[in-house]
C-alpha cells in the first residue's frame, strides 16, 4: 500500500528522512505564480483532470498515446489523465470565447500526468503554471508573455545571473528553410531535426537532415549568426524598454518539438547549463481553430513551466526561503485554572489573524517556552492572575522586551 | 471533445452563458481553508491523485470498489484516483510520524473522485478540505478541530444563523446500544439504521433495527434527550470559552456512516436544512494502526469540507464577494511615441505589487479608458510630455482626483 511509482507525497518541513518534496516549498512557487501573473492581469481558470482521450490525438495524433496516462474508464470511454493543459484551455476558449473581451490572458496551475517506464527519479506528475494569452496577433503579445515568464522566475527571487530565456521564432526558421530550399512535406522533419540537434551527435543531425535537403553547415551558420528578424527585434526592444532585456537573448537553437507552434518559441534556461528547461512556449494561432473544427479562430500564445526543475533549480542556487516559522504567537497556559480564559485569548488572537498554538493539554512551562522556540513563534502570551484579575504578558522572543496589561490590550502588544 | 461528464471547467467571472463554476469563487473559498487552517497552525501536505486499489479495499472492504473511480493502469496495476483523502495521509503519519512533534495538525486540499452512474447535477469529483490531527486522545483535540471547521465557515462569511454543527458520539451510542442488549456482532448495522433514520421512513426504520433488537422508540428517545456525555460536555464547554458555544449543539441524530469512527463525530449544516451536510467528522483512533498493519498506534481525528455544496450555499445566502476588479492600474497609452517608457511604468507599477494592464496596441483613448473601468482598475495612470520631459498624470476613479509629477512619484500616487 506504498504510494505508487512516480508519485509524489508532499510533507511539511522539516522534512521527514527520505523525503525531498515539500508542501512549504510547493506552496511558495504556487504562492509566487499565482501572484505574479494576477500582477500581469491573467485570470485564473481550471479543467478536469482527466478527458476523452480523442483531445489529445486530435492536437498531436495517435503516437502521442503511449505516453499518455490514459485507460478505459468503467463506462468503457477512453480517457486520459491530462499530460497537458493546451486542449483543454483551448476547447474552453473556443466554447466560451464570446464572453470575454480581447486579448483574453488565462492561467492555471494544474498537475500533469504521463505514463512512462518506470526509472530513477522520472515522474509520472507535476504541476505546471500555464500562462496563455487569446486573441492578439502583435509581437506586443509576445513580448507581454514573455516578460511575465521572466517576472515569475524574478518573484522567486532568480537573477539574470540564474537564467536566461532564448528567443527564436519558426517563422524565421520556415523562411531559412525555404531559402535552402526545403520542400513543405519535409518542413516537420525539419524542425525536429533542429529540435534534436543540441543533444545528437554529428553522423545523427547528418541523417536526420538529409531527407530535407538541408546541410548541417547552413543550419549551424544560421544559429551562430542568430540574427533576430523584425518581429524579435521588436520584442527584445518591448522588454529592454521593461528593463528586462538583459534576461533574454535570440538563439535560435531553440525550435520547440510540437508540431503546433507556428511563430515566436522560447525556453528559459538556467545559465550554468545544469538543468532540463526551466519553462518553454510560444505562439500558437492554429490550435483554437484546429480543436473547435474550425469555428473560432483565434491567434494565442503562451507558455508551461513545470515545479520539478524550479525546486532543484531554487534549491541549488540558494533560493529557497525557510519555513521554520509557522506560528506567530504560543499562548503558554501555565495555570491550568485560566484555560477557559486562555482559550479565549488564543481564539481573540486567531481573529486577528495571526497563526496560534497553544498545549492542548497541562503541560509543564519550561516545555511549553521550548514548544514556542521550535514553531518559531514570534511571541508567546500568557493569562496572569493580577490583584485586578486576569492580565496578559506578552514577550517579543527576538527582542526580548516583555509587555503587561489588561487582556482587552494584547493586540497593542503584538 | 467536451468535458467528461460529472467533471467541471471552472472560468474566471463573469461566468460565459450556461456555465455555473467560478474559479475565482473557488480559489475564494481555497484561500480562506487555507489562512484560517494555519492560523490554527495547521500545516499542509498533499499526495497522490492515484493510489493503489488495496489502499481503499483495506479500509472499507471490498464494496467501498462499486463507488470508485478505479481502473487499471497499463502496466496492470489496480489503482483509483482518490476518493477520500483519509487513507492517503494515515499512511503519510504512520511511515513519517516520528519526524514530527505531536500533536501533528495537517490539513490538505485535494480534489477527490468517485464513478457513478451519470445523473443530473451528480459530479464525480469535487475538492475538499481535509484538516486531521494526530496523537492526542483528550477531548481538547476534538474541541480544537470542531473549533476549527467553525472558523473555517466564519471566515467565508456564515454567521450563527447560516450553519450550526451537530456533535455527537460513537461512545455514548455504543453506551446505549449495549444498555439496551444490543449485541457485538450487530453494532455495525445498528450504527448503520441510525445513520440513515432521517431519511427513511418509519417501516424501514423497524426493518433495519429488528435484527439488532433495539426498538426505533428507544433510539428516537435517546435522540430526543439528548444528554450530553461528559466527554461533550466538556467539549461544549471549550468551544463556550472561546466564544463559539452557539455555532454547536449536542445531536444524536448524527452518526455517520463510516465504521472507523471510534468516539466524536459531528457534521455543519445549513441553519434551513436546504443542503446537505457542509462538513463531517469525527475521531478515528484505530485507523492508522489498521493501515500500518499495527506498527504504528495513533489517536486521530479530522473532518472533510467539500467545495460543491459550500459554492451552492455561499451564492444562497449573498455570501460571495464580488470578483469585479480583477486589476488595480491601468496605464493609458495615448501618446505612442511614449509607448517604451510606458511599459517601463508599468513594469514599475507590476514591482510594486499592482495588478496592471493597458492595451497592447494602439487604441483610441476613450476605448482604453472605458476597458480601465470595465476591469474594476482603482487608478489609471498615463504619461504626458512636459516641458520638461515626460511626467505622469494618475487619476483615482473613486474619487476623481487627479496628481501629476515626475515619473518617478507615481507610487506614492496611488
Amino acid at each position: 500500500m506504498q504510494r505508487l511509482k512516480g508519485f509524489r507525497e508532499f510533507f511539511p518541513e522539516p522534512l521527514p528522512p527520505g523525503e525531498e518534496w515539500s508542501c512549504d516549498l510547493r506552496q511558495h512557487i504556487f504562492d509566487c505564480w499565482r501572484t505574479t501573473a494576477r500582477r500581469y492581469g491573467f485570470r485564473e481558470y481550471d479543467g478536469p483532470p482527466v478527458e476523452p482521450l480523442d483531445l489529445y490525438k486530435a492536437k498531436s495524433g495517435d503516437e502521442i498515446v503511449s505516453q499518455l496516462f490514459n485507460f478505459q474508464d468503467k463506462g468503457k470511454d477512453e480517457v486520459s489523465l491530462r499530460p497537458e493543459m493546451t486542449p483543454t484551455v483551448a476547447r474552453m476558449i473556443a466554447a466560451a470565447e464570446r464572453a470575454y473581451r480581447k486579448p483574453i490572458k488565462w492561467f492555471s496551475m494544474p498537475q500533469l500526468f504521463r505514463y512512462e517506464a518506470p526509472q530513477k527519479g522520472r515522474l509520472r506528475e507535476h504541476f505546471q503554471l500555464n500562462c496563455d494569452l487569446y486573441g492578439e496577433e502583435d509581437p506586443a503579445a509576445d513580448a507581454e508573455v514573455v516578460a511575465l515568464l521572466i517576472d515569475v522566475l524574478r518573484s522567486l527571487g532568480l537573477t539574470e545571473e540564474d537564467f536566461v530565456v532564448r528567443l527564436s521564432s519558426r517563422k524565421a526558421w520556415q523562411a531559412f528553410y525555404e531559402t535552402q530550399g526545403g520542400k513543405p512535406e519535409h518542413a516537420y522533419d525539419f524542425f525536429q531535426a533542429v529540435d534534436k540537434m543540441e543533444r545528437d551527435d554529428a553522423e545523427t543531425i547528418a541523417k536526420r537532415l538529409a531527407p530535407t535537403g538541408v546541410t548541417p553547415e547552413s543550419v549551424k551558420s544560421f544559429i551562430e549568426a542568430g540574427i533576430p528578424t523584425v518581429e524579435l527585434q521588436g520584442i527584445l526592444d518591448n522588454l529592454s524598454a521593461r528593463g528586462l532585456g538583459s534576461f533574454v537573448k535570440v538563439d535560435y537553437g531553440v525550435i520547440r518539438g510540437l508540431a503546433y507552434y507556428t511563430g515566436v518559441v522560447f525556453e528559459a534556461f538556467d545559465r550554468k547549463g545544469e538543468f532540463r528547461a526551466i519553462a518553454g512556449g510560444g505562439r500558437y494561432d492554429n490550435l483554437v481553430g484546429l480543436l473547435s473544427g474550425g469555428k473560432v479562430k483565434m491567434p494565442a500564445l503562451g507558455f508551461g513551466m513545470g515545479d520539478v526543475v524550479l525546486a532543484l533549480l531554487l534549491r541549488k542556487r540558494g533560493k529557497v526561503p525557510s519555513f521554520a516559522s509557522t506560528v506567530d504567537v504560543v499562548v503558554l497556559i501555565e495555570d491550568e485554572t485560566l484555560r477557559p480564559e486562555s482559550l479565549g485569548l488564543v481564539q481573540r488572537l486567531r481573529e486577528s489573524g495571526r497563526a496560534v498554538d497553544y498545549s492542548l493539554t497541562p503541560m509543564k512551562s519550561d516545555k511549553q517556552f521550548k514548544r514556542a522556540l521550535e514553531l518559531g513563534a514570534s511571541h508567546w502570551a500568557r493569562l496572569e492572575r493580577g490583584a485586578e484579575g486576569a492580565q496578559v504578558r506578552v514577550k517579543n522572543l527576538k527582542t526580548r522586551a516583555e509587555q503587561v496589561g489588561p487582556v482587552d490590550s494584547v493586540l497593542t502588544f503584538l
